[in-house]
């Protein structure tokens, strides 16, 4: 089943900053070989249902790791059965249909 | 890893009553044995973090099964390595500190 | 427009220990007399859209006035328009659809 | 108070193509004067608070008088006291610790 997941991580009680872990684990997502999108507030990932949650947990582990106690995630994830759509299919769906 | 996760899931173009696919993914938690608490925006589910999103999967298949050709699912999962804290501890500590 | 939301208010950088700020935003939503319900991952709220939003903005004010430098919010919020919905009927039409 | 915030509108009953939808909510949002970006599975904004959640909102509306009748939206929020950040500054500050 392939997805189109969205998700942002946030280590709680690490301080404001919390870019080196958002780092960490955008390097977890490239070796995964997963196709992803960072924006503003997280990260775009399309893949396999499996390989996309198993990427989403490396990342709990490698921040757990380096030192974040705590850590919370908020997920979106979308599939769909009728037809195959990528990530810039979506976008292109909406652009096509905005007034310039 | 354990976690403490809410998830709703929200089947798209199947009719603006999406409650009987709810009820089929309650179903789904409940035969998988993991500790679950239903609200009126989504449903909290402890246990370990593989047997929650393998939980959570399997209601996109069902949903899809069920007839519905598009779902979207939005996701809080939180893990912490300080310490044990289950679902009803979480609400306990914030409702001790509230004046009555 | 009458809104069912839920939202969980994560403070950044405050220590792994959130409950006094969730509870802080709980005496918000009580004092605003709005219908609340609490969860291990949230609180569900219903009301008048700007109600509500106006009193998820009173928990960020207050939360950064208590000294916490950076708030994440994750909200859902629902609307319709074919009929009036409570939350407990949100949730009693999915309980009646359990096998017991 | 600034926010920086990401939400998905999800028009639920409408059928599985909701790009239309979308669209018009980007137009609201454009037209609000407010700095935007989308992406595959929402939009990136920011903006004072009570401007961005107008926005919001209107998109609620706009889409109820479009003719769907229920809608599902799920939003981050962010607010920070510590120091003004833009969107971008946000996405650099990840970038500048990715190995390339």
């Amino acid at each position: 089943m392939q997805v189109i997941a969205d998700f942002c991580v946030i280590p709680i009680g690490e301080g404001v900053s919390v870019s080196r872990y958002v780092a960490a684990c955008q390097q977890i997502l490239r070796e995964a070989g997963l196709n992803i999108s960072m924006h503003s507030y997280g990260t775009n990932v399309e893949g396999e249902w499996d390989s996309v949650f198993a990427a989403i947990k490396r990342c709990h582990e490698v921040i757990h790791d380096m030192g974040a106690a705590r850590i919370s995630t908020s997920i979106r994830v979308g599939t769909r059965t009728d037809r195959e759509q990528t990530m810039q299919e979506k976008v292109d769906s909406v652009l096509s249909q905005l007034q310039d």
